[in-house]
């Protein structure tokens, strides 16, 4: 198994050193053997040559069976958005080369973390949902894509083909027959002509899946639904803009937004990458969670390599910690509280 | 004061039946004259007329001093969302024609019902925010947009003009001044060209409102703060399709969201409508719950006639319906409930 290390920016090297001992374990128990090879990506690239996604870390990637992903982003890009190189370019352009098209963002929750939530317990509890976003077309790549001569326009374009449109759907109709049959196709197709073909391809493909009950529900009502009662959905499907913005709304119901892992399968490689950000301000104190890149290990077991033993090795092992309290001080709620590394080292 | 009425689809007549007898009710104790003119929406129109906003209906809003609008929607739409005529068509040829280019949707709590809320008290008591959403550009009128010939591709286009996106914003700075002085402008500046262009525009208004604090923050971020902490915000600005999203999202957090009230400010005309949709379920029954439709008269006062007393006047009343109980079913929980007709009685 060949890994691609991508630690990228802020806390994102801490945690990844914690998931790759973690790897190391399960692959020192399952008798695997593992070779890693680390690149540069994000704002620390930015600052070693001048790009956020270098070829040589493309290369990297590429021959990898799957890439391990810390955060990137850095303060000093924060208020500029105009700037020539950010680290965001990078992620857009590493997607969109390795072909990532489903970005997998579960959100369940930990019955010991459940009252972290905004939501009320009886809301969230047993909630158990996943999204696939689509993650390289839509407006995120669209063309035309600027300004007018004189400035005083800007315009962009939400392009999608019934090809990357049905390779998604595709992926949603086979989790929901592993999972509890439901699919949700997220549009707004009472408004938007992308959003049209998004429909019409599902209800195309649908009848080669009927045992999946398919609902169609138009975005706006889907935000408000996440929050009402998210435990309705199962396998929910849509494109790159709505995904961004859903999955970000349903990673804080569970309260447990610090700890989502995500999977993001292409067509040169799969992903791997905890949700929450780069973190500056804590980056280097060793008082990160690590416990989201872990889960990304997991999930990394489970969808680069199917190795579903290994895979629930590390989330038992993950719920363990939760359960003993071996937790980094986010979670620690004035008991004793573990350091980064100490959580790696402990669950490793 | 001219008034135009148009009550719609489902339970939209009901409860703009009742906004009316709340508005002689003021008008009489306050000494005003005020005339109605009704006219068709919707599937009610189209079902007359063959067109969901005809232009008989255009006539009587434009000669409005301001629109009561009930609401507009029928199930038999719901699963062709590519349908020839649809009521939702309607809906954006009206904000079109009338220039509706800014939507007031307000969030707020009422003490008696934060028991309602999906989140915890503590997180939402005391919540007022309000979003002016942009109405009339964006990707839901820009062009071009459709499918290529041969039907393999669709594709959405998201214009913004400085000067739309001026107009809007400017809004937001005199909103804010008269609330706590907080703007927050919602975009994608690290992704999107227009929203590249919003941020500049707003970011160059700054200094005329130096009184005024401005924050940037992105829509995926926004979506997420909104359920985490929504007394955060004040005054918020977004662009239409981010509007459509997070106004919805926003409107359950207070667990009032069949209450909630909105203003469209236009160029020819202001419209005043209750969020809540169509609700065919209850057409006809004389349960629905017509606050919202009343609150939206207390809304028109203000913005459409700067009568703060009569506003007052009617947002005071349905404070002491809520006090005392007079409520319909939704709001009454194994106490006595009344009808919509009798709660409008009662508030007139
Ligand atoms: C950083 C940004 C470009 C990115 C996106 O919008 O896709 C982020 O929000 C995400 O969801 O990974
Ligand atoms: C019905 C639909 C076209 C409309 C919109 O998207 O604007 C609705 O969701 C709204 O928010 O008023």
């Amino acid at each position: 198994m060949n890994i691609a290390l991508l630690p990228g920016d802020g806390i994102g090297p801490e945690v990844i050193a914690q998931a790759v001992k973690v790897v190391n374990a399960v692959a020192k128990k399952f008798g695997h053997t593992i070779t890693f090879k680390e690149a540069i990506t994000g704002a620390a690239a930015i600052d070693a040559v001048g790009n956020p996604y270098p070829d040589s870390t493309h290369e990297v990637c590429v021959a990898s069976d799957a890439v391990l992903f810390g955060a990137i982003g850095h303060p000093k890009f924060d208020n500029d958005p105009s700037a020539k190189v950010r680290p965001e370019q990078g992620l857009l352009e590493m997607r969109k080369k390795l072909g990532l098209f489903s970005n997998v963002r579960p959100t369940f929750t930990f019955p010991s973390l459940l009252h972290k939530s905004p939501l009320k317990k009886e809301r969230i509890e047993g909630t158990d949902l996943v999204f696939l976003r689509e993650l390289t077309g839509g407006i995120y790549f669209g063309e035309p894509r600027g300004r007018n001569e004189q400035g005083t326009k800007a315009f962009d374009t939400c392009v999608y083909s019934v090809e990357e449109i049905e390779r998604l759907a595709r992926m949603g109709f086979e989790f929901a027959m592993k999972r509890r049959k439901l699919l949700t196709c997220v549009d707004k197709a009472n408004v938007l002509a992308t959003s049209r073909l998004w429909r019409e391809t599902v209800q195309r493909l649908a009848p080669e899946y009927p045992e999946v009950t398919v609902e169609y529900e138009f975005v706006d009502a889907v935000a408000m639904r996440l929050v009402q009662w998210p435990k309705a959905y199962d396998v929910l499907i849509t494109e790159n803009l709505f995904g961004d913005i859903l999955t970000d709304e349903a990673s804080v119901i569970s309260g447990s937004m610090g700890l989502m892992p995500s999977a993001s399968i292409g067509l040169k490689t799969k992903l791997f990458e905890p949700i929450h950000g780069s973190y500056p301000q804590a980056a280097g104190k060793d008082i990160a969670n690590p416990l989201a890149a872990v889960l990304s290990a997991s999930m990394m077991f489970e969808y680069a390599f199917d190795l579903m033993d290994e895979a629930k090795a590390i989330s038992d092992v993950v719920n363990l910690s939760l359960e003993k309290g071996v937790v980094t001080e986010d979670l620690s709620e004035g008991e004793k509280s573990y350091k980064t590394s100490e959580v790696g080292d402990w669950l490793a």
